[in-house]
């Protein structure tokens, strides 16, 4: 390879003269295609050939707190108009989602903050989010209610953690809900760990009711060969990463499970790989594994998912337009 | 306050003038007392205090590759001389650490490496250790043989994570083991995430084979009550977290639904608060939710867990003792 | 203080229906308010202050390679049109700047390459960009003219890193260098650190050719009563720092020696502040200096300054119009 | 390349069964060999290798707050034992060794303070480090007065900022003072931005007396010739750089100016590379450059060099003995 044929595209620089569109500022981050800006232009176009590909399962695999952050209605529609087939989470999300779900609120605070004075106010905080106790409360009444029915109904069968979702989705009265659409939709959500959560506890309240016997039951390992499953019947699949995780390794997993790795991966994240986490990871790491194809189209975009993911989804919805709908895969 | 009352303690310079031990350059940063080096110290001393606090129960919360990369003898060694008394982990490095249980190995690498080529040889990489295919469909092998005997032997019975890794470790001859260590010394190991790993894969291998009847159930809400329970029953509780995630959220949650809270915490991350992801989040914010005592001894490190970690219970051994035993509590 | 006085305003989760303008993006942000995404709007709001307000004189604190990269037409613009007042930059910079000015290129590259090779085809990478050893050696010679030229002019007296950047912007004819447009629109550029950069080894070869005599001086302090000038007879003062280092530091210097301290400070970088670095540390810390105001508007963005600067940029001339001017100050 | 050639080397796992030397654990992780604790041995490594070898000079670049955080004495002894050859720092590392040389003191603070409060209280913060005004204030009185002699001496004819360092060491008689011990040990200090720092507005005291005129010229340029001798006339050459910044960027620049790169290196440092900066930069993204050499002994170490950097420090003093000295190269 001879010098002239390794520069061949100069950098083109970024011009803001007037209003932009988000996805015209992302179309001159195309054009200078470096550091940042470029990965973020590369996520957008990978991202919408996901979108625009009617055969291909997209995952979001998500953690961090980016529910109760802002991003509650964003994925909830993300669901309803397929821009996302499954969804991988944390508990926490979810749980967060269903607090509002039964009329609790996440409220802006700060992070400059007496935490004890938080602690005796019965507010805990995500950073620069405050929410009440009481929310929370609510929460885990609701929930031991709906914990009492699905038990009874199920009678000591064990479902998988997204027949558990599919059960909350169904009571929670929310459009704006994630549970809510994933349900209507028939979306199905996992959450790997969801006994890490508010759920473990409200199980705690519900179980300790009748000294633990007749319970619900949770199936650790069940939603393995229902992920699997859905893995082998596709034939592409893409995965959309905040942050890393159990929800980033779940997915991955069921790509290695099925030997065919994913066609598309878009990974957002502050990780980095030196201290040897999954997190952080690269994409190229995945590949020795098998968890992404060679040649699959793969960036990983590094920065704050709060900006970088609406940014992202922002621009790819200009590009396919307000109407456009993905049928169900 | 006067100024001269704020600044009485002048930073005392660093001296290295010949062969250290590991503690002696330990009271070095404690008498700097600054940035990262006052914080390494600073855990040193609060891990000193929980180590010889017989009433308190320790938590080590794992996440990360860690045990692949080389803390599987010190973690084994930890359990066995009580130094930490329940360990909560990610299901990867239970995995890694039944790998070599089993014979198989973990191998130096480098993170500049073809990864199609890697892939192509079978060879899954992990930063820049390198593990073989083989080696993971040696333990896959063995998985389905345990879940077979576990599942005829429970009948249909859900059994806890932590019974799940009893249940392994009972069948692990290898004393280097974690797995093994725990069985032996009655440690529990919670892994709350436990199908996000291969030993989610092997359950899929184990249950495809009877058509998913009669499989392993593993009940994923059955260790709430367990962790809940020892927390509740200890005089004082402290945390050694590397990583975050699930396993720092785990811990911390059993602090919170007992109204207890941590009288200790050590947490060592790269993670930062500002995007607002648990692992990342400060000990303070920990307060506000009543998971960390407002008055606890609590420090966050910052930096890579395979250098800090060693140091730190090197430290720490060093102070009490080779031949210092924690009772278990 | 009582919970209801502190839950006041409740998260308003980020909707994204159709083609968004930059800056509805960002009022989505705001009224989300949460980590990264209410950082960045509240980045905004503080620019479009600073921009409005007519007495403010603005630093922009250049450092990383965002010329090179693709920021150079924008800065260029901000200068021209007065959105920044005076740029403190790390000479890198202005080498890339001068690089395009004179007939030379950057050229997008891929971070994944063999660094041997590049070596021996005389392409230097700034991590995803390629820049020609050529187009540095065409430099190299218009700056050794230049020197000569400007010792010739200057005979023996010192000039400032201001006046340099003047005498550089005055001999090139690229109305996109941002040089030429500092130096049309009479905006100083300081570089505190100029002999650090390709403008350190032109004067090698300049000075080297008369061995050393009669060689170009710049007087290393010479800038410093300059830039404190400036500040003391501002009204008010306002900084924008792209990713700390000396730049960051030579304007809240400028703030301390007047000990008027700045009324508006954006920050953006990755640098975290627990290392104890100046280009990490907080905006508090720097108010313990009397660097900012206590009750200056302030906000860092941790993020990719590529990423974050042309988004901020583009959302604050949305608001004031593409026709909007400031006056010098 | 077949699987087994590529799997030959397992890791061999941690141990740490009593009290250990520093060198004893780095061993360890030298057998471990996987992410930081791997970089860290061999950064180990690299470092004994340069101060094994009598024909390499050895550079450190400096940048943080490392010397009023308690590197001091450190660096000043491996000034005078020679383990440096050439110091490159950024003036306020050099600004806090004087403050101690005048009498000042650093004192251990805290991160979480009312910065509000320390600015009434005149009282200056780095990270958790406060520093009086007064120690300021008494080394600004001393540095007006070195400057004044230093003026007088020169008479209007520039020194460079190595003679600048040299005359501060001169008429500094503390022997714990970097500046002092490089002045008797005839080792440079180099200090590319010094007009940021106070040695910048103690010359704006200075100058501004006699309405700059007659003040102190130090030629900014004037140190670029005499690194690149120094490099030039070298056998081999290896840096140590904390941070990365200017400091960093000097040094390799000298590599590249006489086309000569580095045979060692090893950088402490926190950044990453995506962001395009340099700090963050790879090795391999320096030898396209040819500021490292192709086969140069290469690593960095991701962590904070209050920590990583004693360490390494500690370990390679243990291997060499402490009655080892370095001839003067």
């Amino acid at each position: 390879m001879r010098n002239k044929d390794i520069l061949q595209e100069p950098v083109k620089h970024i011009q803001i003269n007037g209003k932009l569109s988000v996805d015209e500022l992302i179309q001159q981050f195309k054009n200078s295609g470096s550091f940042g800006a470029g990965r973020l232009s590369t996520a957008c176009d990978i991202y919408e050939r996901m979108v625009r590909d009617k055969e291909c399962t997209i995952y979001l695999a998500l953690a961090g707190a980016v529910v109760p952050a802002g991003m509650r209605s964003l994925i909830a529609k993300l669901i309803r108009e397929r821009f996302i087939d499954v969804l991988v989470s944390t508990g926490a999300n979810m749980v967060h989602d269903a607090i509002e779900a039964v009329g609790g609120h996440h409220y802006k605070g700060h992070w400059i903050v007496d935490d004890n004075m938080l602690y005796k106010q019965n507010i805990y905080r995500i950073y620069d989010i405050f929410v009440s106790e009481d929310d929370f409360l609510r929460l885990d009444h609701r929930l031991v209610d709906i914990y009492d029915e699905i038990a009874a109904e199920k009678a000591g069968k064990g479902i998988s953690s997204s027949e558990f979702t599919f059960e909350l989705g169904k009571r929670l009265n929310d459009p704006d809900s994630i549970l809510r659409a994933a349900y209507e939709s028939k979306v199905p959500i996992f959450l790997p760990a969801l006994r890490d959560s508010e759920f473990g506890y409200a199980y705690w309240l519900h179980a300790s009711k009748k000294d633990f016997k007749d319970a619900l039951i949770v199936d650790a390992f069940k939603d393995v060969p229902e992920i699997i499953k859905m893995f082998k019947h596709s034939s592409r699949s893409g995965m959309v990463v905040i942050g890393g995780g159990v929800p980033r390794n779940t997915v991955q997993s069921a790509a290695l499970a099925t030997r065919k790795g994913m066609d598309y991966a878009v990974v957002i994240t502050m990780d980095r790989p030196e201290t040897g986490g999954l997190s952080g990871s690269t994409l190229e790491e995945s590949v020795s594994w098998g968890k992404v194809k060679g040649g699959a189209d793969k960036i990983m975009v590094i920065g704050d998912a709060m900006i970088v993911f609406p940014i992202m989804v922002a621009s790819v919805i200009e590009r396919v337009g307000a109407g456009f709908k993905r049928k169900p895969t």
